[in-house]
């Protein structure tokens, strides 16, 4: 999350602030982590219950102190965030100082439109930023190969979905005319609604072919969909093991710099010092 | 599509008619291939939205001009496409050619069978010829990699289709000696359609066992179904993986034309000239 | 199927009927399995339309000859069969011997127990003799490949059914003492049925939890499924590369013999000679 | 389970009673084993027998007794285990060790608290220990290369469902908010509940969106499912392959001790010696 060492020279305040809240290195700075990971969920918490109804009636005065409790306690990490970076207005555009500001502006939506605070549940996202004190740090590696391999099929992917969204208008057509709005398919794009929810297997059972016709036109789709949800399956299995297969080749001894491993090797094959073997832990 | 640039020699009217509507390098190219891909668009939105009972009530009219409109234009494209290229039989026989006179078909069909304009949507399909122009064109050569792994795999996909449909006559018949027409498995085709339902993991839940021995009897059906699952995944997975590994040998280095270099190669191994890495982009 | 030419010397009739009977490469052989191919597909079409009660109103006495009909001509075939082999005991145990019986006796048991001759639709395994006539020999290759394949996966597939079964016995009784005989988990052996459907993502909806902790422990449920689901896919996947791969070390070259060819070599690395590329047709 | 030999020197009965308790290569040690899988199978039925009202009503006491009987057998058989090794708390600590006491303890919690007895279906796990008399130990090496598969997926399969739960908490309170407890979607909970019953492509249809803008989340939600649904596919196909792969180097020749034999080798490439080929039965 940027190199802070530069950003911060011997400007002392600037310093320590950056050090507590954009570090888990000191004890402070783990703390801090701690603290702010409790309130997230605890934040998140309290914005699920509030949506029970039940809960709501009983406790809905405690809940509508703690969001705002929350919210300020937020809003003042986040001015303590930006008062700590060299560059206030690079972290405000930054992916965090984006979150950062979803993560309180519900609140004060809700005055104006009752409800908006459900959306504080995209503090969600805010978690992110502390996973490293819970030493799932390596975890982000892992996340990284996955984004790698989404990343490389990105195109694979493109021209799947854009398949899957053609056979939907066309199919979905197909059973509005087959079976016609007096077995639910009221129009075309509810049709395509229903196209999806077959193709994807997921089968809901709300909309249903009624017709013999329509039956089979659905189970040919239903077959379709069979076939169609191996490609991305496909798609992402190989680029998953090209993934895994360059990380050798990538990864040189610490030792003596050689490259070129094998996929289990443990030790480097020219000095036998241990290779540090992330993909198998 | 088509090597137009021997088809089109200095026969003036024709030629430049065939670069604006044909190709997509020119300015005029470019502009005609924007404003049909608004074209399609739009025609195919019209058509959904005539099928939504409440909007058809207040702009019925607006749309069915619009309809017809779509159609006018679409055959003037179609006649100006035929007068552009050299051997206008050929191009009307080519999958475009067919396309294309399936898109304005059901307009006049709509006059003696009332609601058939339903079936405009095919022009979905018309999109596929616009692709290049929103710089969609590597996506091609990705459908491309999709449709070899397909191809490779027809004979062992037509095994399992078989399969499959092998299956469903025999669970389905099963089924409807246990279940019967009580519980909703009136007849063998409608219990087929259930055994495909329930294989695909799609389980809509319009029909459903009832009895004991049929809720065992679907029980292994879904196990077997989950089994049969693995076998197109792992059949397009595996010529996946073959189509991306042999790239590499039919790439050629630009600079020297050496081939046969490594799957993450990003430079030639003979002269050093950097390769074209279109697989992971 | 069988070394026939073994089997038939020069004993004349018996030599002619299994020429007729059991091979696809004379005129008559050929006339032969294609009249065998339209018996058995309209024999199943008779028995799945005397399924549909309006049908079975209407023409009911023609389907009930028509199935009388092809019981005589397949037990006519089956007599004839066992003429034309010279170890009638044999053939009569063999698979197709097996099939061959079961494709006639419910006719006669219908006559005991009526309903029974719904069971006729067995005559679909029949279709798998005929495979060949249909130029579709080389289907068979593709089949024994996916054979090859489930069979080497027989133990891992085991072991992942008992695993299935073990956490459907100990979910499914967790889920009757959570919501209990009022929701729809009325038993034990059925809250089995509500967890396999759940965890194959079939999902009919027949039985679903009402409470927030069956919900909650519906979740774990569906997300341990999706993990388990990947189980049976990455055991068939690696199985079929493995097949695959398998492929060019035990093809030797039709020329010089050579082994070990590269997995996309179409030529022979020694001498040149064209290999048969089977895997990529 | 545990170097048993060196546990049990000559103290006579302790070492008789290990024998037939815990190994299964004697007649008196196979008998043991045999009647516990048929007391732990008989067990289990008789739970889910209790389950079914109607059989409750009739064998009811029958039950039971059995219940006890096979309760006060298991409670002997602990006793017996803790018995003839050395260090009884070891075992008591052992996984094996807890499931013993786990099978026993529900029919007592059972006076205290009548339904508990349910519980007893966990005496399912016991079965784990006799699958070495049923000729499956090759099972447990099986077992072993998909715990091996899955153990080194843990952190993708953990950024995973952490990615699927922040999904469900963000789609779910979309939906909240979209849809409205009128159509069933009554608080972010339940949501959640829903859109992993979506994306895991369960599908029940007890709860769906009735909205236009609803259907078109959820079909945002499961094409999005659809993606996701592929990353633990191939995350388990890649590790199995990988496990797979790794194999042969930790095979040594049983002649020679010579190691890294190809995946398909039958013989060892040193001295000829057949290779014990467990990959592929």
């Amino acid at each position: 999350m940027s190199s802070s060492s530069e950003q911060s020279p011997g400007e002392g305040f600037r310093a320590r602030l950056h050090t507590i809240i954009f570090e888990a290195d000191t004890p402070a700075g783990k703390a801090f982590d701690v603290a702010l990971l409790g309130a997230i969920l605890c934040s998140i918490v309290a914005v699920m219950l509030e949506s029970v109804a039940s809960v709501r009636q009983q406790y809905g005065l405690a809940l509508y102190v703690a969001e705002w409790v929350f919210t300020v306690v937020f809003a003042t990490e986040y001015v303590l965030r930006l008062m700590a970076v060299r560059r206030p207005l690079d972290y405000a555009r930054s992916f965090f100082g984006v979150v950062d500001v979803l993560a309180i502006l519900p609140s004060f939506l809700s005055i104006v439109f009752p409800g908006a605070q459900s959306l504080l549940v995209v503090r969600v996202l805010r978690l992110l930023r502390v996973f490293r004190i819970l030493k799932l740090g390596h975890l982000l590696g892992q996340a990284e190969v996955l984004m790698t391999a989404l990343r490389a099929s990105r195109a694979k992917i493109t021209v799947f979905l854009v398949a899957v969204l053609s056979i939907a208008v066309v199919m979905g057509t197909l059973m509005y005319l087959v079976e016609g709005p007096a077995h639910g398919f009221d129009n075309i794009p509810r049709s395509m609604y229903w196209a999806i929810v077959t193709m994807t297997t997921v089968g809901f059972g709300d909309i249903t072919p009624k017709t013999v016709l329509g039956q089979f036109v659905a189970s040919v789709l239903m077959l379709m969909g069979y076939g169609i949800l191996a490609v991305p399956t496909g798609i992402v299995s190989v680029e998953l093991a090209n993934a895994t297969r360059l990380r050798p080749d990538t990864q040189a001894c610490p030792g003596c710099g050689a490259q070129g491993h094998d996929l289990d090797a443990r030790f480097c094959k020219s000095c036998g010092t241990g290779l540090d073997w992330k993909g198998h832990p």
